[in-house]
């Protein structure tokens, strides 16, 4: 099925942000896997191209105005990143997608200059910090706490599962600063990491998406001000629940992409790789999976277009999004595993992207509110 | 997720069908089923209200012109008609939604006026016969046979599970006339079911669908001549391919819309059904449940709404149809499994709508080629 | 994987069963499905060949000591009931198989010689009622009520849903004795249908079984006493609960055997069925899905016989029952499915059993307790 | 469902496996994970214990006569391996399972003393060398060959994805012998690793099953002669497909004792942690969830249970192996995805336990003749 969401400028985005990954990023990614990271040269680059500012107002160095905030072209980009690696997308996704949007909505004029420039320019790299080793989805036991200290607040406690959490120099941090008040007492610090008191731990051993560096984040008695408190007081819980639509679908984006392009793959590997004297993509078995499975990628970039036209639009509902999020995290996590099978022995061996996507998308499952989180959302939204 | 796809013209459309349908249809469809039939004042009053001539050119009593051939029209009146039982959009569906296009693009002037106007009116109730018993999905094999006889063609054979078979006044009768030439050697014939040789089994006993009529046709020494051929000689396989895929979106419409009604109406259910205190729909189980069945409703709208924009734009091809009937089928099959779960036992009673729906909805899976043939048609678009 | 569970002694029994369905049952199973009810000569026969009394005490003429409670027998006995339809099965093994214990195990001396003959011999025909319209399988709502009035109980309420209902000359009912007692308050009484106030509904308009009478029972100032008491006052909670594995059991026996044998019909069906010049069961799908299905009977059937082998060894659970109902029932249903898909058209027609097996299984998900209440005793069961 | 097949006999040689393996395994599998590979000493030990001779006859050092070829012993062996981790008992499996019997019942008695007595002691550790780089499943066009040169064979060709083949002393090879005849020119040779022209790839960098060595093997002009010959000349197929059964039987066992272990675990797991004030297992979606994996667990045992009966008594069938083989992996990794889930994101952390068990399991459904290829041998066995 053809699409029909993109326009020519689009196209052109599209063009460039591919150019830029053939020629800086793809030849460098066994050293990403490596360096459990992505090195700073890369975001530079990126930052130079104005691939991280598309959520940024021209003024601070981003294109937003220019684009006039037409989320198909983070769309472009997210699909573009993906077809790479689903760390790439994880990664830039959690710093120009998500982040962003939080430091140019909800910040002062001061905020805005300390900060938006350097993410434009990759300068100064981001990550959210909401994960605690003891709460998961659970935002109202958050631990970590600021307490007030004169004009200072102190902070303490720790996050987990950070993406980018290992480079970042900015981390939105979602911290409790009103104990009595569950959800409604949370608030977003931005915290530079260079503070005294921050550190973090090692970079975490994960089942996929090696190419991202992700840690666990520590603060021991860190000071922060009034003037790194990101929207209101006690108001982060809402600030984050306005954010994760765009979260949810930047990941669902992200997640056909890279099924489909592994899909695309697949294919002409089971084209290439003969059995029985046959293609072994041409069995039945084979075809008719094949079939399924080209069929739920249309069906699902339907939606998923859907989805961007709506958000671009401002009419993307938190419901829209988690249905969007968990049922593209279940089909690219479907339709790799299909793909390994359709691979054979290969399919287990790292040097296969194959393999590797396989690892790196199980997590999209997990992540960003878990897929059981989306469908108590969508429940309640049911009125249930 | 919001549909976008429909302008108020198509919405006032769409209230004139559900008028029509809640005054003088609702009522009768205990009848039809007891009938196994929709009788004939049904077809006559939709004739009257111009709901089967979308696909009939103005000037022979339809509406074609004035609605510009938009297949929105048709998308609605399916949709409609769906909504009350899956029956009825099938019924309608072969007579003006499958049937009409080959009468109207495939015929002469003189045949487009002898079958045009009752087309439209409902006074010639049309099916379509290629199905026969020993054939299934495959038509090379077609054993119903003209031989020339003078200039009369001499019609030999049967078809089988023909919905509106038992009412129809004419037949688009697929018959081998070059018994050599395989799928090349057919050729569409209009069959005026008046004709001395033609004659009828009784009404199927089917799982599902009681309200259509699904007859078993004999022909027996029935005389057509060159003026019933239907589009050119022996190139019967050629029309049947071109008209495929209106016929399987049709499906795919109708199979989303009969599920989606039945599921809106299950969730209403399990908030007024209570157990253990509270609405059946929401224990978590259910609730999930719920809330992933009307994610796949939301996904596979917008496939089906793009399909419908492709089509209504000459776009739509074999492989987008192929796609949107057996993935709408299964969508529904499963929906209304779970429906029926919802529903305890009372989903397992006949009053109950979803019993119905149930049953009616397992032959989606099977015709209009059942799903292994359109995951066949699939695979070879991917060159397998 | 041959089956080591039965004797020498089994498959005589086994033999006798065949040769009494196939002389006395199967020449009138259309009639049986046209009346909604197996006729009372089913009954006396059956009860004549012992069939019925696997569970009564030989001296009240059954065959129970005879066989020492090998629960193998009864197995064997459902096995063969199911191979001619799911109704027989039902109706003879909600009698034999799950209202005899009850009589045998919690009744007096007088109530055995006032009932047990009749069971044996199929002259009293017996029911049990349990669910009623408002409560499906939330016992401890349970509105039917027995009231005390002198030496009386007086029985006001209905149940639904039940199995034999129309024909039952006996109903083991469960009724509420102490109002404030939950669960605690509910009594067992042994109801004969001759008493007034007693009364039934219309056979009910189901699915599926046809050949069973399932109705509607309404208790209007019905007058029992004490010496109607089955077990113990307000203990029939726990009665009932004590009894539900070996009725689980033996939907899960039915369930498989039934499965098995439209499975094993339909691969004979889609080797004499020819498509494209070859048998449709030798197209590699269609060939891995029966391969499928076939290890899903043999891993299934694995299962169910150690069941019987423990229940006949009295080391049964009813978390064992539980999983033995909900994965059968599954099964069945999933193998029915697909086994419609493999007769093409023919598979929604009722003349075909593979159509009427797929429309009787439908129930086995939801009746003797549902699959999702299955999952909450297993779950407790675990701990959780 | 307490499982009955094993004895006093069987649970103490269980106690001592276990034993042996906490002592002895437990506390290195990190090493061997970072090794990639178990170390010798390993395997000395494991001999000592007698762990690796079940297979062996007692003359030459193994326990074969004393446990009467009671393939109970072997699969307690596998089930305890596969506690510790998947790759423990695929290596082990591999030396002890299956080569073993080649070179027990295949041999001449020169070749029994060359190579038993090693096997038993973990001295002379084997692999088997079946799959090429091109070839996969389809032996018949396996290209690694042996030229005849005077009294030697002269073998050139190369192997990959052998287990245990960067360690191996011994590899059964199948190579071609007669080139023009298909399956039927294969022969299997013991070829010692130490002979001039063997050569092995690195370590393979697989998906899972780290603690194993997996590697590509080389044969270049590698002499050897008739005494190395294992069975029959051009008879090597059909060596391999009398011994397939029993492999395949062995992974079943692994891979159901690996899933179950982790989902013993993963229970404990939901009840420890906590979310929105109750542990997660408790969840009704959980609940539910978990109570579907562990009847899954349950039927799966009874059915492998039944074939390892079978193998014991010498009926186990090439289909029942078959069978036992795809729906084993299957329903391991489909438990062990769920138990990921269950973890939240733990589950994606290779600390986790669950992390790498999810990995480790991926390969079950793709070797030892892939999943697809049991589907096919199935099928053929139905006459299909």
């Amino acid at each position: 099925m053809k699409r029909t969401i993109y326009t020519e400028d689009h196209e052109a985005f599209r063009a460039s942000v591919r150019e830029f990954l053939e020629r800086s990023v793809v030849p460098h990614v066994e050293q990403h896997a490596a360096d459990k990271s992505l090195p700073r040269d890369f975001w530079l680059e990126a930052g130079k191209q104005g691939f991280l500012g598309l959520e940024v107002p021209d003024e601070f160095g981003g294109a937003k105005d220019l684009q006039g905030g037409d989320y198909r072209f983070n769309a472009v980009l997210m699909e573009e990143l993906s077809f790479v690696n689903a760390a790439l997308s994880s990664c830039v996704g959690i710093h120009a997608d998500i982040v962003a949007p939080y430091l140019v909505e909800l910040t002062t004029e001061e905020q805005r200059q300390r900060w938006l420039p350097g993410v434009a320019s990759g300068e100064t790299l981001c990550a959210i910090g909401m994960t605690e080793p003891s709460g998961g989805s659970d935002l109202a036991a958050l631990k970590t706490t600021a307490v007030r200290d004169g004009d200072d607040w102190v902070v303490n406690g720790s996050k987990t599962f950070i993406t980018n959490g290992y480079s970042a120099d900015l981390v939105v941090t979602a911290v409790r600063t009103s104990p009595e008040k569950g959800a409604r007492g949370i608030t977003l610090f931005g915290i530079e990491t260079d503070k005294p008191g921050f550190s973090r731990g090692r970079k975490l051993d994960k089942v996929g998406q090696d190419e991202s560096d992700t840690a666990e984040l520590f603060f021991e008695d860190v000071r922060v001000t009034d003037a790194d408190v990101v929207g209101e007081l006690d108001n982060g819980f809402i600030h984050m629940m306005q954010n994760l639509p765009q979260e949810r679908l930047g990941c669902a984006i992200s997640n056909l992409a890279h099924a489909k392009q592994i899909l695309v793959e697949t294919l002409q590997y089971t084209k290439d790789r003969k059995a029985f004297g046959q293609g072994v993509g041409s069995f039945q078995h084979n075809k008719f999976l094949l079939a399924e499975l080209f069929t739920q990628v249309d069906v699902t970039q339907a939606y998923v277009d859907q989805c961007v036209l709506a958000h671009s639009a401002g009419d993307l509902t938190p419901t829209d999004a988690a249905k969007a999020k968990w049922w593209t995290s279940q089909v690219q996590n479907e339709i790799l595993d299909h793909c390994v099978q359709l691979h054979g022995g290969y399919g287990f061996m790292n040097e296969y992207r194959v393999a590797r996507a396989w690892r790196d998308a199980r997590v999209s499952k997990i992540w960003a509110g878990s897929n059981e989180i989306m469908k108590e959302l969508i429940g309640r939204d049911l009125g249930l």
